[in-house]
């Protein structure tokens, strides 16, 4: 009744679809057709308007009631590039890999999950795959607007996984159980400009941007906590803009990095920060512009689960790890616990991406352990 | 024996030879001329090479033996610029005005002691005019070459005049006993460009320049002495120039301008930031460039002088100033006491630059006064 399917050879047809972010149309065709013939309801909407989207996104479901797994991931990828040894959407297998764009990042990983599905068709609860045409990019309206809409019509996962590569060396070393978050800022001091002989005439911004900078060099955000590094500023720029050595200037900008962890939040960090300014100056001002926020699930049943499942087919134990950049989980997060588990990280983005075909198949069989030790057995 | 010399028609002819800085050629030969009627030795040489020169000097002597009173002054001009009513290299009296580029800086205040030297021909001690052909410009073998060869041969002044225009609203009301001295400096501080994910394999200048800065801008040189304000200190420019939200920047670099009262000297307050520098980074580098050192002549016999020469000519008595930008009087109070005295300062590098021709005359009386005062009666 339930077809099976093979995951390399479903990766192989996902990869062939060009599907530059953001994504649309037979890339989802494809993984639509897939689902729909192992039992999957599936809804596709597209969200958004120029210049962030419009975005298409995909949610599909089998099951109902409780538990509720869900796995995460996007179709879309980012530019090849020049430089491939073939071409990188005609999908190749040479030797052990296989080549394409996507295949780590993330359509070999999705492929493994739906033919683990099929396998494991008979489950209690609920399975779903929450999939954005838009991760890569602005990010705007995937994966955001995808959970809007299944809080909006009762679909409130458990658990989920976030099929990301994670892997370092050999596929199961890591899995991610959080990320740092990201912000920039700007801080803008106004001036009055003025010749440097009649300082009294002018009011000069340099100063006040300096005893901002320094109160900001000054603060220590933690020491880091059992899963996270330190929190770190960086002042990444500073910007006058004046040549005239007899000039005091108008106006002076600096500009912060900060990546923290999840003791903090974007919006907090920016307010410590305008507070900063507004004590120094009352003519300085702070723009922030949060590039995600931090998240954290506290090693537990989840990890122990996925951890489990990837000991007992590779027979690693992968490392909790909280490193690198930012990823989707940031938002999902708020709906329950994820972990990030995926493919072999060190082709991603870069040309001739590549997947090993026994990875995918190792893949398929650790997401068929999740699934049932999650659900419930077949 | 000795010829009269009418000073506005003598400033009328040097203002009819153009002589944008620097000045070579007929401007000098007409000042000769009039010199040599009425028993000056001239002396004439040229200084220097590209860039900074070659510059046309004169050094102009009668008499012998002490008290030595000199005349200093420049022939050269900046350029007219667009927009004059008449020619800027014809002079024209309209109403009470002598227009002409140089009728107020400087060549009607050395035509007005031209003529006072004529009609005190018979002083004791010496007289002698120090008129270099580049005060405008680069200034770096003008005035200082004059005075290198003074000493080689023999000439060792007394007293000086500088005759820049020093009054504000009517002759007379202000001579400067100093000037406030100007340097700039750029401090560079190397970094290692790296990721802001990992600011370990990085190091950002930015943090030592910001350290650097706070400890300038907490600096306070001195509060003014009784004839200065207080030194000053600008931070004019910062930059780093570094795009990349998530890039830590190779190199930031900061530019300080510094204008100080004789209390210091630019090559102390060069060493006084860099060992700021190098105590806050071993990456830390000075640059400084001195745009001249500040002078001071006391209150004393040589402003006694002047100040009653202009009150019994005018009835003003002057204030003793030392505001406003650089000028030669810096190298020349190296040798002896200095005032800077001369005409309204009003137009000097405008449009329409003009000289009250009475404002001349009256020039040249107190030039006069000053002459048989500090030499003797004719
Ligand atoms: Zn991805
Ligand atoms: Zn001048």
């Amino acid at each position: 009744m339930i077809p099976s399917i093979d995951p390399v050879d479903l990766a192989q047809r996902l990869i062939a679809c060009p599907s530059i972010t953001p994504a649309t149309g037979a890339v989802f065709d494809v993984l639509e057709e897939a689902l729909v013939a192992i039992g999957f309801s599936v809804h596709r909407f597209v969200a958004g308007e120029a210049p962030d989207g419009p975005v298409e996104n995909l949610f599909a479901v089998r099951g109902s009631g409780g538990p509720h797994l869900a796995y995460a991931g996007h179709l879309d990828v980012v530019p090849p590039g020049e430089g491939w040894t073939g071409d990188p959407f005609t999908p190749e297998i040479r030797g052990d890999l296989l080549y394409g764009r996507g295949a780590v990042d993330m359509k070999g990983s999705i492929a493994a999950f739906v033919a683990a599905a099929a396998r494991h068709a008979d489950h209690p609860g609920t399975l779903s795959l929450i999939i954005t045409g838009d991760e890569e990019g602005y990010a705007v309206y995937g994966t955001v607007e995808l959970i809007r809409w299944m809080t909006a019509n009762g679909h409130h996962p458990d658990l989920c996984i976030v099929g990301e590569p994670t892997s370092v060396s050999r596929l199961g070393d890591m899995i991610k159980i959080g990320r740092r978050g990201s912000v920039n800022m700007w801080v803008e001091v106004a001036g009055t400009q003025g010749h440097v002989a009649y300082p009294h005439l002018a009011d000069n911004p340099i100063p006040p941007l300096v005893r901002i900078l320094s109160r900001i060099e000054a603060i220590e955000l933690d020491q880091g906590t059992e899963w996270f590094q330190p929190s770190n500023i960086e002042i990444t720029d500073i910007e006058v803009g004046n040549p005239a050595t007899n000039v005091i200037p108008a106006k002076a900008t600096a500009r912060l990095s900060i990546r923290f962890n999840a003791l903090h939040t974007g919006e907090a960090l920016a307010e410590r920060i305008r507070a900063i300014c507004e004590e120094e100056s009352p003519r300085a001002t702070l723009t922030a512009r949060i590039s995600g926020e931090a998240f954290l699930t506290e090693p537990g049943a989840l990890s122990d689960l996925v951890s489990g499942a990837i000991r007992d087919v590779t027979g690693l134990t992968p490392e909790l790890s909280t490193t690198g950049g930012t990823s989707d989980a940031r938002f999902l997060a708020r709906l329950c616990p994820v972990v990030e588990f995926g493919l072999l990280n060190a082709t991603m983005h870069k040309l001739d991406e590549a997947a090993a075909v026994q990875d995918i198949v190792a893949l398929t069989d650790i997401f068929g352990l999740v699934i049932r030790r999650a659900l419930g057995p077949t």
